[in-house]
């Protein structure tokens, strides 16, 4: 005997409505709004590919252990993000920009703060490189103006592919970081190494999926820039090295045609290549509406 | 200078097609709808919402505590999948029944193996309880015939509000469980207690999020049924007690109205509630197509 209405009782047609249904009047507008969105997207994803409570139960298992591996050095489920495209799709969304202006890419696990601020022309690597790079260009406004005072941050991985926090019982401190201000013509050199492709950890449960989709863990070779003056909206990017294996295949998505800059052999002296780059800012309040 | 084609980097417009585009053609079939869709539906929320950087960084961060809670006795990525009404529609989409057979509802995590097998009537309330209840009814196919042999697995919460399971030191082994098999008439009756309703987990990251949508963790008071017999498809329920606050507020969605049972005063005998419930099992392959 069924005397009850079924308003308000789940049902697989009514799902979403009926689970939204239920956050109070007095939640935040702004968590409202992107629950009832990830309830409805969820709940479509469900039903496209009817998942089988056997798929549902691998789920889970691979939620748990992605936060379960999580500890202070390593955060499986940013890596989880990194792999689906979900990082370069929140940093495309947050970081649009006028025509001209560089374009920005994931900041990636491996920032450190506190790093020394060097003369311009300072060489970043503590740790002896064969391939040693000159890095140079001007930093500009849309119009092509140089920006004085730009604060030009940077850090790359080291010729085994390890960022020095990867390694701190083999490579010095602050190996290849260091942080750069422009001066009045907004030109900048720095000696580095030329970065090498690596692997992201892959021992974990997204290295095991990414195996299971016949994907390789690799990132193309590339060096870091946070690139900021007063007035300007900073941006966060790498250059890319050309001709690199993984360019079109960058296991978290991070590269854009833009990015890509020409490393040119360099013939007598100790530097063996040359890279140079231009950075273009936009104004605070340039951001483009979409 | 970009020599380099725009294929196959990633834009905010083409990021569903740029990620699944890198999905082998050895991947299994399956593994590879399944990941297509939830890529697509991710980057849809994301886009839908404009996820900001910041509220990206408080979803890493509560998954990677959900994970981090979970332990051998707390599960807490099922408990964020109940709550957002996602374990009910895996349930709804794999259980799609023939009018007339018994609803299904989510299984819980507090079914547990071993239990048991009691003689028809038999009182599977190991530590008194006031609340004294006859549970009966009829097991019988689709055209009202009984059915020999079901056998009938039941569980429920103690008077406080707890499983057995969750008070080892406390409920007796087996406490308000039994597994029960019916005769050629198809009937069953047991006595137990009637249950009440309980909060679900709440003082983690789930009940954190609850807490900001304003929802309250409570079930309504149910009994767990698992009803199977050779050649049917087993239904795994709940009865639901008439009149529960919590009916059209189930924390986890799982009431049904078809599910909701009367419990009726017994005067006289030791008796005091009496919960009449009959099961309808559908034969293996009756299961209905969408």
């Amino acid at each position: 005997m069924n005397t009850h209405p079924e308003i308000a009782y789940f049902t697989e047609d009514a799902s979403v409505e009926t689970v939204n249904a239920r956050i109070a009047d007095s939640a935040d507008p702004r968590l409202r709004q992107v629950m009832e969105s990830l309830v409805r997207h969820l709940h479509a994803f469900v039903k496209d590919v009817e998942l089988t409570q056997e798929e549902w139960g691998v789920a889970i298992d691979f939620l748990t252990r992605t936060g379960q591996i999580c500890d202070e050095n390593r955060q499986e489920f940013i890596l989880l993000s990194d792999v689906l495209g979900v990082s370069m799709l929140v940093d495309a969304i947050n970081n649009r920009r006028p025509t001209g202006a560089t374009e920005n890419t994931v900041l990636g696990p491996f920032h450190v703060d506190g790093v020394p601020e060097y003369e311009m022309g300072a060489n970043i690597t503590k740790q002896g490189g064969r391939e040693t790079c000159r890095f140079e260009g001007r930093v500009t406004d849309l119009d092509g103006n140089p920006v004085e005072g730009a604060r030009i941050d940077v850090w790359s991985d080291s010729e085994d592919g390890y960022y020095d926090v990867q390694q701190p019982d083999i490579q010095p401190r602050h190996n290849n970081r260091g942080v750069f201000t422009t001066g009045p013509d907004g030109r900048y050199w720095f000696d580095g190494i030329k970065p090498v492709s690596y692997p992201i950890p892959d021992d974990g449960p997204v290295g095991q999926m990414l195996g299971h989709l016949g994907r390789h863990p690799y990132r193309p070779a590339h060096m870091h820039f946070i690139v900021g003056a007063e007035g300007y909206d900073p941006i966060t990017t790498h250059t890319f090295v050309a001709g690199d294996d993984y360019l079109t295949s960058d296991a978290v998505f991070g590269v854009k045609g833009s990015l890509i800059a020409e490393f040119e052999p360099v013939t007598g002296g100790d530097t063996k290549w040359r890279s140079p780059y231009d950075f273009v800012l936009h104004r605070v309040g340039q951001g483009q509406a979409r």
